[in-house]
Parts: C-alpha cells; sequence; structure tokens
C-alpha cells in the first residue's frame, strides 16, 4: 500500500520556481503552456497491512502539521493499493 | 487540458529529504511507514485546443532536457484532459 502526497502552493500565492519553469518552455519554442505551477510529491510505502483509515488519519494529520505549510500551501492525499 | 509530471530520485539515489519524513513519521508515532521518497511534482496547465500528441513530445523533452536530471532522477508525465 502506497499513500502520495502532492502539496501545491495556493493559487493566491506567488510561484517563483513555476513561473521560471513556464519561460523556460517558451524559450524552447513551445508556446502552448498557460501556467506551471510547481510542488513537492511525497510518496509513502506502508507497510503490509497497514489500515487504511488509520493510515489516512495520521497521514492527514502529518500532511498537515509539517509536511506542508498550510498558510501558502494546499495538499492532496492519496492512498493507493 | 493539463499536464502532470512527477520527478522522484532513482531507487539507488540516495533521499535524505525522504528519510527524514520517515524519521519525523516515526516520532510522530506513526510506525507504518516503510520508506519516503520525496521529489518534485511540476503542474503545466495548457492552452484550450492544444494537440495532445505534440504537446507530450515537447514535454517529454522538457522533463529529459531540463526538468529533471536524468542521470538520478525518473520522471513520469501524464496529460489529462
Amino acid at each position: 500500500m502506497k499513500a502520495k502526497i502532492v502539496i501545491t502552493p495556493k493559487k493566491a500565492v506567488l510561484d517563483p520556481q513555476g513561473k521560471t519553469v513556464q519561460t523556460a518552455l517558451e524559450h524552447m519554442g513551445y508556446a502552448g503552456v498557460a501556467a506551471v505551477h510547481v510542488g513537492k510529491y511525497i510518496e509513502i510505502d506502508l507497510q503490509p497491512g497497514t489500515d487504511k483509515a488509520a493510515a489516512t488519519t495520521a497521514l492527514n494529520e502529518a500532511a498537515h502539521k509539517f509536511l506542508s505549510n498550510p498558510v501558502i500551501e494546499d495538499y492532496r492525499l492519496e492512498i493507493v493499493d
């Protein structure tokens, strides 16, 4: 079982890394880019037989408390078998 | 249309950030973690009407050339409508 957490800056927050990637893509000659957002990706391998509900609760807490900064970032947690 | 690129360190490469998150989770009292990998997540909003095949080619090239370091990182590109 794996947990995947994607952390992205909130829409209202300046994303200089995203802006840089967008400019770089335009310089590469690829013009079809409207916006770029750069975030973090955390993949957690859970031990076999882990309880899915308990894992979801614990990881939501972890994501909120120290993996993301809730003031400027959003996170998305997904648990896959 | 959106492109999502996930960049993770190769399995053989040391991932100190992942190790730190794993230790932090264990200190939080959550013991069911086997391994943690930390990577980058890039979301690219494509302009409406963009050709999916052309976007895939251009973004694969971009991911390989400057978004990831192919020596130590793997990337996964996904284009969703």
